[in-house]
């Protein structure tokens, strides 16, 4: 196998290793692909040559419903229940570290559930405004299919997500057990404006108290300037109407926000003055601050960002170029920068961001990285259009205290060890 | 149940009903939510409104991978085989009129097999760029995972596609049926001109002969200029791993052009002066014209556009208003306009485009219209940002004939009979 090495040519940006991210676009990583020379290529790359099975008779036909590889199943959601005195409590996360681009499939997009999933039929299941409005109003599924509707493309993440690096000792994960409660996906719905003004809001409203149909009937509270704002009925995902560990037939979409806001299995909006004090936005989904006093409505996420490869518990198994790649997103608006630093913050330099980005949507970001052997920390830092930038772990729990679990938005560091390990740590 | 109506309101932009595309984004339609009033609502509105048995008690908890729901199974690939001595032929069509937004669920992506799917194991798997370059190569599967990788949304569909329209009979038929074979997703992949660099492609080198590891050793030429400008070598689809039926373990993606030239399972990439001649591109996928010689290598998809609703054999089940909704793309652009006319083409009027659209990608457009029982004939045209603009049937048989098949793009026309049934017309 002949090996060609171009790495005195790279142009370094930033300390141990990090290369301009230009490179993407045409640089060759001097030799993955083996020589091959006439016929003694198979042998020498010690791949098989032979015509495979596969090639040589055809294969079963067009289908109906597309299933994956059996060589790739093993890529799934780590779903679990902590709590068995709590039925269908729980959730799952979206394996980050296996997947590419943007998009989630919604099979493997995150859950999050209070009580399970209800088998709703649409047939069955209605949606009310009522509370504070000139005239109340019941749509069927039906009814709401035949409503305007608008596309985009939205991260969704859980106000849980990442909590554990609020903890003293770093927990070891991989980005999907750490940080597998986000998600992107085209939503498609009706804007919730278009309803309410059907419905006629009433000049003393400035909250919608939305409720689910599961068994929790989960509730939470929508400040009304918000819900004017981009707040959908959501009614497809990907294309395809939404499944039911998404809220099928409908949920609310509160594009930015923590998650659970976006209240699954819709069944009612009221209008009213103030926050209805909901379980779910009292017990739990509050910051509790260093005085023990706890902070309620923490609702946009805040500016994010996560290398998904190298991350945690992955081996880097040969030495030289690495594409350091992950996601970065904002609650408040659209990425614009994404950073990354190969020696524990002390240098960065500017990763590459996809085309296409737009706001509160997830960004995937590239920089190439060239390891050998040393020591690393691998961090990344993001940057949004409204002037977030993205906190140290420090700063962040400088600001908030630990006491709190919920919208974590700190760095994640990730260090690589001279035998290749890939770990989380605090730094 | 009160109905409100609000139709003396509507801003008239075109004949036949078409409304402002404007009041996509707040206009109410009039009535049908049910007013809900004290607690009368339910018996007024025929809904149910005992608390479902789904809401009684918790439902399963998180999964792995999740699953549609039951009641949206009837949502699938339109899939056949014409030719029963053609084993593992034939196709799938895209369910467009049962679809929303513009990414396509992987599951529900068209499929077109020359002898069906192969059941390939990656580790048996190898790329091999050979023929004009300085140095051949081969890549393992586990090679490819390492290269610098790009992220894109892109529509694909088969030269085939709407093929019935050259034909002198509109046939009966959905959007499914008829122009199924178009779907849209975000593509993640090598740059193919990355993996050129590294084999150093010869100065005679014009021409990439790709070849497929299917039973049918499907194969398709390339031009170099195309294959060092945007194809590549894709491995995942909507971010996870391509789908067997995809190409998986991976294809070829060569995004505007005809869908067969992104050679799914593909093994080999021949740097060559010419094209290979391939079956698929000289027995089939040309244009025969009417002097009956056939125009080989008609390559980007043209400017067009389809309404998917309301669509082929759907019905208007009342009267009022409804929201026109489509696609539109183009293999050399972005799409920049779509008009909608509801009286046949006498009249035209701007429908909305979502924002965030992109060139070679799926646009979706939509315009209210008002229905009150009279004929109508839809049709959409599309414009492209290369300045290409959508014909009309008549236009593009009389610059092609009707001998052909392949790279049908003109309008769609679906009249509406004042019983509300639709269906494929000429006009």
């Amino acid at each position: 196998m002949t090996v060609k090495n171009s790495m005195e040519t790279l142009d370094k940006v930033a300390g141990n290793g990090l290369i301009n991210r230009r490179h993407l676009l045409r640089l060759g990583l001097g030799g993955l692909g083996a020589a091959a020379a006439g016929q003694t290529f198979a042998a020498e790359s010690g791949l098989q040559f032979e015509i495979p099975a596969w090639s040589r008779r055809p294969g079963p036909g067009p289908s109906q419903y597309g299933q994956r590889s059996p060589h790739t199943e093993h890529i799934g959601r780590l779903a679990g229940n902590p709590n068995p005195l709590y039925p269908g409590g729980g959730s799952s996360r979206t394996p980050l570290h296996q997947l590419q681009g943007t998009i989630t499939p919604n099979s493997l997009h995150f859950e999050r559930h209070h009580a399970g999933v209800p088998a709703i039929d649409p047939a069955g299941h209605a949606l009310v405004i009522n509370g504070l409005v000139r005239q109340p109003l019941v749509f069927s599924y039906e009814d709401l299919l035949a409503y305007p509707m608008t596309s985009r493309v939205y991260f969704l993440e859980c106000s849980g997500n990442s909590g554990s690096l609020f903890g003293d000792t770093p927990v070891e994960g991989t980005a999907q057990s750490l940080h597998g409660l986000v998600s992107c996906a085209e939503w498609t719905g009706i804007r919730l404006s278009t309803l309410l003004d059907e419905a006629g809001v009433l000049d003393n409203a400035s909250w919608i108290n939305a409720v689910g149909a599961d068994g929790a009937s989960m509730g939470r509270s929508v400040p009304l300037a918000k819900a004017m704002d981009d707040v959908l009925i959501a009614l497809y995902q990907n294309g395809e109407p939404l499944r039911p560990e998404q809220g099928y037939p409908m949920r609310l979409f509160v594009p930015g926000w923590e998650g659970n806001i976006s209240v699954k299995w819709l069944t009612q909006l009221k209008l009213a003055s103030g926050p209805a004090q909901f379980r779910d936005e009292t017990s739990k989904y509050t910051d509790l601050r260093p005085d023990r006093m706890a902070l309620q409505f923490t609702f946009p996420m805040g500016c994010k960002s996560l290398i998904t490869s190298p991350s945690g518990q992955m081996s880097l198994t040969r030495q030289g170029l690495y594409q350091v790649t992950g996601i970065a997103w904002s609650g408040a608006g659209a990425i614009r920068r994404v950073e990354v630093s190969a020696d524990g913050g002390v240098s960065w330099a500017d990763a590459l961001l996809e085309s296409g980005r737009s706001a509160k949507a997830l960004t995937r970001f590239r920089i190439p990285w060239e390891w050998r052997g040393q020591d690393a920390v691998l961090l990344s830092r993001a940057s949004d259009d409204q002037g977030n930038v993205q906190p140290t772990r420090a700063s962040l729990l400088s600001q908030r205290g630990s006491l709190g679990f919920y919208h974590y938005h700190g760095m994640q560091s990730w260090a690589v060890t001279s035998g290749g390990r890939v770990r989380n740590v605090y730094v």
